[in-house]
């Protein structure tokens, strides 16, 4: 026990000096006694969002859980009003509930490493679980459970430093939002894994059903995209023949930089983001994820009742990230829209008016810019990214 | 899509006859278009509960998340009265809610494939999971989430069968259970992996804090010991090195009535025994999973307000397979208790004069005994076996 006390000490003293992770030192492994060489991210060979099984392939083993609920099981009845059975294809569940018109919306993710500092990987891990409940519209989460493997390959001293400072960041990021992490399930896998479950329960007027897009409405973005691309870019510095295809667009100052605002976006929560919607009248959302800009927006898309496609102009990228991704050819995709983000923003239908207004407030709150990327046009319930999209470069924040 | 459905629609042939799985012909690769050799269980090098983070490890990593919990933040009050906040160290967790007096209670687990048949894999990964809310005395699960790996070692085609199998048999038992699968996660990964999230959101009455156990009590079980002996067993089949370490003491026929006797156990629910404890005011109750029946009767005895002890006289064993764990020496620890369980059954602390009416309940209800196999004595909360259990051999129902 007082081992894993001075652990936690020691995660302490990395973060004093301010709790802003921009302030963060790197991690450094002999600090805790560990080999120089010990990276995180090396216990799984997926990374992040990009261990999903692909989004065609999930479709069709789904529908297996699809079949025999019959239209009358879409929608349960309280007090008169049909209260839609929200499931599978969308951010969360949401469950009408035998008490008093309440709902319970329920969401679940795991992935792999996707950066080395252990502490970090448990504030995103913990983030990235939250923001699909911040895509709805709830900004309270009244439970979180824990997901989490041990690498086998893992050596018990690597276990005993690593594990308690995913556990903290996680719990911390917990406490941020405002929530508690109350159990969990730990098992030994061949590669680290690492997830919660986030529950809440709350009356239907505090989520937001992502359906009510309309013909004029704006599409906001609250977090630059290409975490990916910087967190790939980072761990080819120890790699030289891949550091080569990309060293005549960037250096490594600029991946360093890069992999730091990365880390900071995905493990800065969407709370504030999903309080706003309410006071701008948010007509839906998703969280951008392992399905790329793209994927989620045409998920979104097709969700909706009206007749509207989402058509999308603007890719905030971070620094550098989208000229890292071209020299590395069609390996990201990141402004086909396709790269996988990890704990990424939300993007929001929200009315033309009210959108500047939104982006605003977020960065007054926050400090974090917010960008309008496109525009709701009539259409078939289909997103698209227009060609030659406009780049804008996000740099890391001083 | 069409070939997703054809899968399941011979999944349905399978089990024409009756629901019952004991009537189930064993799972035939070939039917399925696989190769005879296939087989489930070798997607993990570990199996089932086995793949647990040791007890004493996983008690040292989570002192990270008890940390920083005041004890004011132990209890909530509502309405004046405290709400207890249950959590890591039990089997559910339980969380006082804004609305109306309500908790949230709740569970998650995942774990490897312990047999061969994907449809009964699902069966048994879900009846596991709300096992944990039964343990708790609930008996309605609002909603399940599913979490699965699909192993990369997998071809297309093993994927495109076994993950519809494996989906339609979690749905089907949570289905049987009244609830329904809404949503999830999936993702690849080196071993298959397959478990859920069950909530309830409940009255406090509708729950049992396992803490109230008195001197006189008696301990009941419902589920006979020994399924991971009998899964185990039933693999050697196939190895002639480990088959001979047991071929004195057993016969494959034995064997092959053992394993049909655990997956039929392992996918029952526990909720008629859940339904019960409230019929019969039982004191508290835990479910025997990964950490033996002595390693959860220590864990509940622990949790006691009372200064009692348990002790254990008698050890239900599927038929034959305690005759096999003693001729595999220490391996399973079977009569000692450390045996790892999947899905097993709940063990109760009942007042005296209810136990025999309780069983006799069950049996009448499910078709299958229950067993009073303890006592709780005055004590310092610990758990014991006797010398020399009793052990009863539990043969395959016919």
């Amino acid at each position: 026990m007082s081992y894993a006390a001075d652990v936690l000490n020691s995660a302490h003293l990395e973060l004093h000096g301010g709790g802003d992770a921009e302030l963060r030192r790197p991690f450094d492994p002999t600090a805790h006694d560990l080999d120089a060489s010990f990276r995180l991210t090396r216990f799984a060979d997926l990374k992040g969002r990009g261990c999903k099984v692909p989004q065609e392939v999930l479709t069709k083993l789904v529908s297996a859980l699809q079949q025999d609920y019959s239209a009358q099981d879409q929608e349960t009845q309280f007090m008169n009003v049909a209260i839609p059975r929200i499931g599978i294809g969308l951010d969360c569940s949401v469950i009408p509930l035998r008490h008093g018109g309440l709902c319970l919306v329920q969401t679940t993710d795991f992935f792999y490493p996707i950066v080395d500092d252990p502490y970090m990987m448990g504030k995103i891990a913990c983030a990235n679980v939250l923001s699909d409940l911040y895509a709805m519209g709830v900004t309270d989460c009244d439970n979180m459970l824990m997901l989490l493997a041990v690498s086998t390959k893992m050596t018990e001293k690597e276990r005993d430093v690593v594990i308690p400072l995913i556990m903290r960041g996680f719990k911390d990021s917990a406490l941020d939002a405002g929530t508690t992490v109350t159990g969990g399930q730990s098992v030994v896998n061949p590669w680290c894994t690492i997830g919660g479950v986030a529950s809440t329960i709350c009356q239907p007027n505090e989520y937001i059903v992502p359906d009510n897009a309309v013909v004029g409405d704006v599409l906001v973005l609250t977090k630059p995209l290409g975490t990916q691309v910087a967190v790939n870019a980072h761990q080819w510095i120890d790699q030289p023949e891949r550091w080569n295809r990309i060293k005549l667009v960037v250096s490594e100052e600029d991946v360093r930089k890069a992999y730091h605002r990365a880390m900071n976006s995905m493990s800065r929560l969407n709370r504030t983001a999903a309080r706003l919607m309410h006071k701008y009248n948010a007509h839906g959302a998703t969280d951008i994820t392992g399905f790329g800009l793209l994927g989620h927006a045409q998920t979104l898309a097709n969700h909706q009742k009206k007749d509207v496609s989402f058509v999308i102009h603007n890719l905030p990228v971070i620094a550098k990230m989208a000229a890292v991704a071209k020299a590395c050819g069609n390996m990201f995709q990141l402004l086909q829209g396709h790269s996988a983000e990890t704990s990424g923003g939300l993007l929001i239908c929200l009315p033309r008016e009210q959108a500047a207004a939104y982006c605003k407030d977020i960065e007054k709150q926050e400090g974090y810019q917010a960008w309008i990327i496109g525009i709701v046009e009539k259409g078939n319930k289909t997103a698209r990214i227009i060609d030659k999209p406009r780049v804008i470069e996000v740099p890391a924040k001083d």
